[in-house]
């Protein structure tokens, strides 16, 4: 069978990244003349067409919608997925999934694959490596192809398109300001690398409730974890080190893994330590104690980015209407690792 | 903009199954005559064309494959999909995830949406709908156009094709066997309703273990759950109205369950009772006491269906190679729910 040929077999074959390949065949003036005709003339050699099935689709709809996310491990994201899945089914759309695998080359071939006629729009929810890039001409040039697109949970600010939020650091204010409420002042934060939108987003909000409470912000209490490492050390160490009275654990793993450990040094959760996560998952629940978490409803989360995608792509205005950021409540949902 | 008819509109506007329209659509002698010349006659009327694409791609490859899971919620569904896109990728394949949501009309809907030219095969495992009406005739339709399809977990031996399963009766076998011969003999068994096949199988496996020790089988021991029912009353009563001495619970889910509720009732884990799981998921892994279970190797399993499929789908030889049916091994993982 013929086979055809892909952006990957490109950019190996020619030693450039996916990016590379990808902005060379829009003609992109980022890259050097001299590799855009390299690719171009590698693509039409090997009748590299991204866009055949688009064009024969051009006024079809396929009643169908892609959401791509960063991974599923996090209940958070399989709630979401859910959320979509309801309100698209109700509608009458198909939804597919895609993962990034928290990989900007992955969030590029999914995108261009399915951009090409397989589906109506994308909701997504940015890789850390393309947070971190902060290269985004992908998701401009589905936007530019006409194709509507909503960002959910990661967005940026670089990018025009709709968008569903929740307030982080209103959140993590609050959560913060939950725990002093109770008379605990020495509270650690165990949270994300500063390149994730979100994990910078929550970080700001504990600082600003310490501040407004004049407690000082002690640098020593803030574990920054590189999500995919082996974090059970590091969080040993914090609460060996540190006469700590509660945490803030910006994901359920780091929720859950601090209660492992506090209990193995010997500490009671919630009489020495109180414990606060964010994302009311499924550990969170049935853990002994339950966890107190910031529910992030990701299926609320879900349900509006489908009902936005879905009111773009049927609009009889062709005007283009002003793009919105939604924004979620949250709310703290108290269960048996803080004091009451 | 000029929309395309879907299955599920025809099905509506004629008040009939989507499977009906499906059948009638490949002249199918199930239905009536009747209902046949009605269906065909509106999808040519609104110029239903389901392989419209697939014409035009005949003889391009999409390196592209789809799984289709029935949920997301158990942990083992979501760490098949990791195995699967792990595979896929090495060998330059990219991954596409369906939902059925335990639905026979939206796996339908789904494989006639992608079996169009979208993607080049499929691996499945079975929504608890399509295998209760036995109705497997979409997968059928698949596979006589020539696209491969891999099932695993939830299979069938009405279809013909490559399968991966695990030993379920075996591996509830030693499950139950371990709990024997720590001296335990009321073991209670909570499962799932009889159509889910490896819920039967699992059943199978547990009275098996129960009769070559000599054990009576008490049917008041055994509960079997719908999964969407709110079922934590029927396990109190189960643990009320029995002296057990030990649970073997089919998921993770009804093993953590089982364990918040003996905690409730005052019994003490494992003390008073042991508790087995199957699938080894985040919540057994963080449960306190963590719970000990039979591990499904969810990576493993998805590792070798895509495995299995892009080798059908690479392999040369014209000739129809036999479908072979894979059986992973499963390990007892011992933790802090049984007596050491």
């Amino acid at each position: 069978m013929k086979r055809k040929v892909t952006l990957k077999q490109i950019a190996k074959e020619l030693d450039v990244s996916i990016s590379t390949v990808s902005k060379s065949l829009r003609n992109s003036l980022e890259i050097s003349e001299d590799t855009r005709q390299k690719v171009q003339a590698f693509a039409k050699l090997y009748n590299y067409k991204p866009n055949n099935i688009a064009l024969s689709l051009k006024n079809k709809k396929t009643k169908t919608i892609c959401i791509i996310i960063p991974e599923i491990i996090h209940h958070f994201f399989a709630t979401v997925i859910s959320g979509v899945e309801h309100v698209a089914n109700e509608n009458g759309y198909n939804v597919l999934v895609c993962l990034s695998d928290e990989s900007f080359d992955k969030e590029v071939i999914n995108m261009e694959m399915l951009a090409s006629g397989s589906i109506d729009g994308f909701i997504m929810s940015l890789s850390k490596e393309t947070q971190q890039k902060k290269d985004f001409h992908h998701i401009t040039e589905v936007i530019n192809q006409g194709m509507p697109v909503v960002m959910f949970d990661r967005v940026t600010n670089e990018i025009l398109c709709d968008k569903i939020i929740i307030d982080d650091v209103h959140a993590a204010y609050n959560a913060t300001q939950f725990l002093i409420d109770k008379g605990l002042k020495k509270i650690a934060l165990i949270t994300t690398i500063d390149y994730v939108s979100v994990g910078k987003l929550r970080t700001d909000g504990y600082k600003k409730a310490l501040k407004s409470n004049d407690i000082d912000v002690n640098e020593n209490l803030i574990l920054k974890i590189e999500d995919t490492e082996d974090f059970d050390n590091y969080i040993e160490e914090l609460l060996l080190n540190n006469e700590i009275e509660a945490i803030f654990a910006v994901n359920e793993l780091f929720a859950v893994t601090a209660l492992k450990i506090a209990n193995k040094i010997g500490k009671r959760i919630p009489e020495d330590i109180s414990i606060i996560g964010f994302t009311d998952g499924i550990i969170s629940k049935y853990s002994t104690p339950s966890i107190t978490t910031v529910s992030q409803n990701g299926i609320k989360m879900g349900g509006k980015a489908a009902k936005m995608l879905i009111d773009r792509l049927e609009s009889e205005d062709e005007e283009e209407e002003q793009y919105k950021t939604e924004v979620i409540e949250t709310e703290l949902v108290e269960r048996e690792s803080t004091k009451s």
